[in-house]
């Protein structure tokens, strides 16, 4: 296909892939003849992956780039690959306090979690965790433990429809399922909680201060 | 209590303090002197309740003096109170196409979850439903199911260590409850995710395209 067929089936307006193109991202295309490339659907797999990370993820291009690079070595696996994209979602600063750090790894030790020690959300957890700490209270260790038990049954339904037929749509697969999801998971804890709400405090009334 | 001493038990500057009472966010404390007032612990959870409204919920003082009113008036429920402290707590706008919010309708009706019909969370979560459509997919209704199943038994958590000794304790929770935990939520998945891609793709190698 030329590069016009492939912006219109792609979503991206064709500058935006000249800019691929020419950025490196985008493999180039098969010259036809010297002013014309033709592209395939390895082109279009690839624009969709780009287009998650960066508008999904809104990754800069410096870490799209090193994402796409470790799809393309054929000496990663695809564990490492979806392991650098993973990481790539995640923000590793500020760094967290010791303590909620120790919290982190004496949790993914506990479950034996297989996270590379160099993850970045690690330190966004222990963040979260700590966040706690400014209006004077702690998460229980016990719903710190039922949130990993539920985050874990979350994501094992979210990655059983990864599919393994190319590393691209696998990567893409896991950046949209991690990302989009998540508003889609806090709205409908938002609405739950309305209704554990309504439903334990309907009926009776509480002690005015 | 003087109103330094209130000032350094919630961490709220004392210049806030009496900016908060200027607003009438906070009642006024009994005039000792012409120029003291005295106040007592209803004034510090007050100002707890602020403090996790604006900081962490990130609410317009505005919407802050709507749910403190809520909490003030006798004549509404506890439930009547949380379910506007929720629904503070999303925006409404944009508003979702009409597939996104009938998906959700069925959602929630087919789940008996009570739920205020003009809660802007609905919209919410059709606006997240709607996102997938930018990638030309959608997220699966078994996936939305066990989304909904686990949203609701981490909600009920959540809420079994609400207490219901007075009603700014309970909004005041139910708030941190919601808000301080989505990070920590977010994060777990990102964690689970790492590891059950590692162990479900730590030995495969896949075809390169």
């Amino acid at each position: 296909m030329w590069i016009s067929e492939l912006a219109e089936r792609s979503g991206v307006p064709v500058a935006t892939v000249k800019f691929y193109l020419r950025e490196r991202l985008l493999p180039p295309g098969e010259p036809v003849s010297a002013t014309r490339s033709a592209y395939d659907e390895s082109h279009l797999r690839r624009l969709r992956l780009i287009r998650a990370l960066t508008d999904v993820a809104g990754l800069p291009l410096g870490v799209v780039g090193r994402v796409l690079d470790a799809v393309d070595d054929p000496d990663r696996s695809l564990r490492a690959v979806l392991g650098a994209a993973h990481s790539a979602l995640s923000r590793s600063d500020p760094p967290a306090g010791p303590d909620a750090c120790r919290r982190v790894d004496r949790l993914l030790r506990q479950r034996r979690w297989k996270v590379s020690p160099s993850s970045p959300t690690r330190a966004a957890l222990a963040r979260a965790l700590e966040a706690y700490g400014v209006l004077g209270r702690q998460l229980p260790d016990e719903t710190l433990e039922v949130y990993a038990e539920t985050a874990h049954a979350v994501a094992t339904v979210d990655l059983a429809s990864v599919p393994t037929t190319t590393r691209e749509e696998a990567v893409e697969r896991a950046v949209i399922g991690t990302l989009l999801a998540e508003p889609v998971l806090l709205a409908l804890r938002r609405l739950a909680h309305e209704d554990v709400s309504a439903r334990a405090f309907g009926a009776r009334r509480t002690r005015r201060r």
